[in-house]
């Protein structure tokens, strides 16, 4: 891989648009020397964030003009439809045509997905991409999917991700065997529903994965695993649970350490504690969800991520041109799973 | 109601066994003045932790002898097989037999579960139990289920378990029209997978529940609903998970505040905050998941619950006791779903 490389950024998507976006592209020219970013979008919405770049920055940088906005509530198929002329398909774009190795979009998740797979298609082998995310452990992180792309994912899915998962934590991680895990209940004696059981199956059978077996909600961030493998549905809900629970516990934590004035001067002698402690669950902290199975890198940013958040989004796709997933997935897809 | 009734304590469950549940039952005794106890296990190993205990509790306690105990780990199918002899058996038996009002057992909730449907038999209209629990909220609380009973529930499971916990929610936290929610995600144009979308209609044509229709994980713990319904397999996978991220935060903040004495003096000055903290987001300070749906009570404790946790079970077995959680579920069900 080449120490240039080029990536497009949406730069209307999320809630703030050019505001976050183009403040954390400039930032992030800095910290890659080898990095040209296309910022696509309205020219007169970008140009304002724009003004004093100094000359070593704005020959890496080049506006691409798209007039639309896709809403971060339009449907999908409207977004399809209507978006030929919109920031997010005009970035995909520049990927499928070669002249960017990756993109990035703070934009909803769903329009994301559906022009990723009608504008750069899915790799030969994948029937259904899957969205991955990093997971805060005990440890560090493991890489959780699918994250909402696919419901009622069957069992070939469920080895197709997993495959997947563990191709990119390989690459991106530098670890040599990812430990795969299937998420389980162990309540039940038949252990789980029908296609988890035949997925475990194919999982085994398939024999090139480091594959520690069934895993259990509570293990995901105890760090059992580094791959953890799922359907979308459930793997949404565990995750929007998780951090709504992460959520109620800032609030408690808040409100108890402001009930009376001697907890106030606790709270304000712990500032330091409870601010790294924020930091460290703070869900955005590692923000930027793959779009995993596509002929191309397409990395989601949290719409609601700040600047310094949406640059870990864009550090996210840096990671994966450097290593270059796609290929390799593609790769060991076209090798075994026939 | 009369305010005189019966409860049958499985004393061996759990991984403690009398050493937790027999000074509970006491406690318990000791609360409820209209309370008697039968306490089924094994005398030799009761007997020892009922020294001392004063005739005005002793009358209102019988032990019911019951030779086997059934391992935590073993298989639901095994255990109705050798289990007839067993403690969580016999406890079960007393309800049957119309000696006690309700059981608890601290034993593995498979082999619970499946000798409930053996021994109770399931209410005319359920098709399946569903275990359900209280998850901790910003304000409160609120129900949860299924939690693991059942994987791959049909649509018309889910309007089952709907109207088992509205009702059950109505009568023990007196909330006149409980908020129910059906758990599914966002991201998909689609929203769910086929039986979520199909219980969502089934539930608003069954027109008697207080539907606010569907929630996101995150919502779940934000307090949006009174009552949230899902799958067996997505229940559990949400709970668990949201055990895990509270366990890996009390981790964190622990570790952070030991780091060097500074912040080992903050954490001694902030004792009290912290303990605080910590009751109110302990899973397990609302023991007790209760088995609905069958012909009789059946509440199940936390395995590794200490006395006062077991007391929560015991607690949430005399608040459904109080309110007759079954007939009502019985006569709803009756008059509704034919």
């Amino acid at each position: 891989m080449s120490r240039f490389f080029t990536i497009a950024v949406d730069a209307m998507g999320g809630d703030f648009g050019p505001r976050v976006t183009v403040p954390a592209t400039v930032e992030a020219l800095k910290r890659y020397p080898g990095l040209t970013i296309l910022l696509v979008g309205q020219p007169d919405a970008i140009s304002p964030y724009l003004k004093k770049l100094p000359d070593s920055l704005s020959g890496r940088l080049e506006i691409v003009p798209a007039d639309d906005v896709i809403g971060m509530d339009e449907k999908p198929s409207l977004a399809l439809r209507k978006g030929r002329n919109s920031s997010m398909y005009r970035s995909m774009q520049q990927v499928s045509d070669g002249r960017a190795h990756a993109c990035v979009s703070a934009g909803n998740t769903g329009a994301l997905m559906a022009m990723g797979r009608r504008v750069l298609k899915t790799l030969p082998g994948v029937d259904r991409p899957a969205i991955v995310t990093a997971v805060p452990t005990t440890h560090g992180h493991c890489y959780m999917l699918d994250l909402g792309a696919n419901v009622d994912s069957g069992a070939s899915h469920l080895l197709q991700f997993a495959v997947m998962g563990s191709i990119m934590t390989r690459a991106v991680e530098h670890i040599e065997a990812p430990r795969v895990g299937l998420l389980n209940i162990g309540e039940e004696e038949i252990k789980g529903n029908e296609q988890v059981k035949l997925a475990s199956r194919l999982i085994e059978d398939y024999g090139r994965l480091n594959y520690i077996g069934y895993i259990e909600g509570d293990d995901v961030f105890a760090g059992r695993a580094d791959v953890v493998v799922c359907d979308g549905f459930v793997g949404n809900i565990a995750l929007k649970s998780a951090e709504g629970v992460s959520r109620l516990i800032s609030r408690k934590v808040r409100s108890s350490f402001s009930r009376n004035p001697y907890r106030r001067l606790l709270a304000w002698l712990a500032r330091p504690v409870l601010r790294e402690l924020q930091a460290q669950l703070d869900p955005s902290r590692r923000n930027g969800a793959s779009l995993l199975g596509l002929q191309g890198i397409v990395v989601k940013s949290h719409g609601g991520a700040n600047r310094k958040c949406f640059g870990f989004a864009i550090d996210q796709a840096v990671a994966e041109v450097e290593t270059d997933v796609p290929s390799r997935i593609s790769e060991q897809l076209a090798a075994s799973l026939v």
